[in-house]
């Protein structure tokens, strides 16, 4: 009969503050190198150089409305009263110019986007001309330039069109594309192991026997950490030491274990980490997540040992394992939530020295604590709909008290 | 020399009110038939029933702490002046119980998780144990049922888990993994082909003749679709009457053609629409974004004309075909936006009977309006970071007074 009194009673030496391991997350973790990627996949990515353009917006002067390509001065005076007649000579269509030059009463019909002739300095609306048999007749003038798009007047040459660190939504993607980029500089994808540990878990929906339990820290890391821009393989892995140290010594750069991260008896995983590397935090000053853990193994690879229970677990790959991730990926590392500031409805009590994770629920634009039972209640994480955090330095927040919340998810 | 005179003046006979274009688009589009997908990949799927549990959480009464299973009763007015000897006879860890039974002064050692062992009603932390030589004492005593997580405490059998019409979150794919779910049935991610029509256009980074322009719509529509939950499909058309239909006739959810869809002499699509299915609207009352068309193929398709130039592009997609592909998929049709109400910086005037969309960007919690010279120029839409509707009922809105933003990027 194993005796874990020893190991156990232990507990932490000391638990670190959360500020110190966010700090030590945020000075150890770097950018991965940049990779290139075509522009139509880059959608969400996050830009590793600026981008500047080698052509200009438009590239040749362009007709902003259909009508006819004029020369403007020649035109001057038409009026309803006074119409002036024009020769068509050509047409220009986008991607099919006029031969034919503008010059006089000798005109070119012309539709939006398509290049100006050449001799032509406006375009006259289609409006503003009427057809008498078969000679058309201006019945009004515009001035030069008029309803002509020029060369560069959206982009020039060597215009920076993207910045480094930039994250690419639709329409960045749609400029990058319109100044004839086709790969762009990117921070890759994390690949983050997800080690699912504990002989008492099996698969979703696998055959269970008596007194074991779903795994559901898989695919929930597996959601969050494509949420945070990472590439998720999950493993399950015996409670052994070959199996765990095989599983957690495969390259990747970021390695999160799931389960016997604490110091209890079957808790393998830092002994491992230790050897292999460095466990550089094991015991936060927080609650849930206190027996967090967080290391390096090499140069390259991050180590995030994350306590089993399901709102623990999420808790804590929020605050330390999201943020490495984001960061590698060249996103903003802090918490990808919304946060407001409202009133809170009953008071959350906490004590000093600890950080607490609170779940709420935003409710008539109050914060409404949840009543949670236990860590291991995962039903109260997905009923919340965001979450406080107590500073260790107080000891709760009273009713009626202005929070920050952070809201689960943004639409 | 083609003569495009007569269709260009016709213009459009009559322009549909966008909240008549909605409110088909709400009327007309269902939802797709539901499919059933592993729950590891549902990430920000949309459920298509209630999901119930079959199991209870836990399904065995377990313990909460790291400790000893005891009969609570037996250690009654334990205290460090009058410890309590206890007999340890068996282990409990997670997934291997103990198979002795607890009773009088007989305890079982036990570890966060494991299955409470026959005849013990609580669990004594380590902390309240001493060992003195080879004998362990309590030094406190516990109430029954204290630090034990019973059958049912989070879910019970039958109890809803999750909702139809929900988008899940990390938590939710973990609470449904963690009741033994392994496929959920979810509404189908919509299909959606985007035909960029033009003979001037061609792909980014292809090698590009005079007077041709790069397509940035493609691109942009991908990144979009995928925003909006569907899964796209780029294909380029010449402008030929055959090419296009073609490309129009296989089969799709949704439909997108970018460019030749207004009533311009090369404007094809709006024809072939008419002759394949309905082209239900044709013209709207908006600006920019007035040539965009709505229609249907038979019953499944549903079909839209986006205008080729960028801004007007997006908007549209935005308006109507981005609301009928979340629709299609079982999201929220409303724009997926984050809105907010914030004064305007200069004044944004409008014409009646006309939507305006204007692109703005959020300076110091003010909205600032972005001079624009040109429907077609997009990096007034990457310089954007929302943009503010003017309802056709309103000539504008003035300085200092609040408007609704619409903001482009949600962390």
């Amino acid at each position: 009969m194993p005796d874990f009194r020893d190991v156990r009673k232990k507990g932490f030496d000391k638990r670190a503050a959360v500020v110190d391991v966010l700090d030590w997350i945020d000075r150890e973790v770097p950018l991965l190198p940049a990779e290139s990627i075509p522009v139509v996949h880059a959608s969400q990515r996050v830009l590793a150089a600026d981008v500047s353009s080698t052509i200009c917006v438009p590239d040749f002067d362009r007709a902003m409305m259909d009508g006819y390509a004029i020369v403007a001065e020649s035109f001057h005076g038409a009026s309803p009263h006074h119409p002036l007649p024009m020769q068509i000579v050509d047409t220009s269509m986008p991607g099919k110019p006029a031969t034919a030059t503008v010059d006089n009463d000798a005109v070119v019909q012309i539709m939006t986007g398509a290049p100006m002739p050449q001799g032509a300095n406006a375009v006259l609306p289609f409006e503003l001309v009427e057809q008498q048999g078969s000679q058309c007749f201006a019945i009004e003038s515009v001035p030069a330039k008029k309803n002509v798009g020029y060369v560069g007047e959206d982009i020039r040459t060597g215009d920076t069109v993207a910045k480094r660190f930039q994250r690419l939504r639709p329409q960045d993607i749609g400029l990058l594309a319109s100044v004839g980029v086709s790969d762009v500089s990117v921070f890759p994808q994390p690949r983050v192991r997800v080690i699912i540990s504990g002989n008492e878990i099996v698969p979703t929906g696998s055959p269970r026997g008596v007194h074991q339990i779903f795994d559901s820290n898989g695919p929930m890391l597996t959601a969050l950490i494509e949420r945070d821009g990472g590439i998720p393989e999950v493993v399950f892995c015996k409670d052994d030491e070959d199996s765990l140290c095989d599983a957690i010594s495969e390259p990747a750069d970021v390695v999160l274990v799931s389960g016997g991260t604490s110091v209890g008896a079957e808790d393998l995983a830092p002994g491992i980490i230790q050897r292999l590397g460095d466990l550089v935090f094991h015991g936060i000053a927080m609650r849930p997540s206190s027996p967090t853990g967080v290391g390096k193994i090499g140069e390259q690879t991050f180590v995030f040992l994350l306590p089993g229970n399901p709102v623990s677990c999420l808790c804590a790959y929020d605050f330390f394992a999201g943020r490495a991730i984001r960061k590698l990926g060249g996103r903003d590392p802090a918490f990808p939530y919304l946060k407001s500031r409202l009133p809170l409805r009953r008071k959350i009590s906490s004590v000093l020295g600890r950080m607490d994770y609170c779940r709420v629920k935003v409710v008539d634009q109050q914060i409404e604590p949840i009543a949670i039972s236990g860590a291991s209640v995962l039903s109260s994480l997905t009923k919340a709909n965001g979450f406080v955090l107590i500073d260790p330095k107080s000891e709760g927040i009273d009713a009626g008290e202005l929070a920050d919340v952070y809201l689960f998810q943004a639409t």
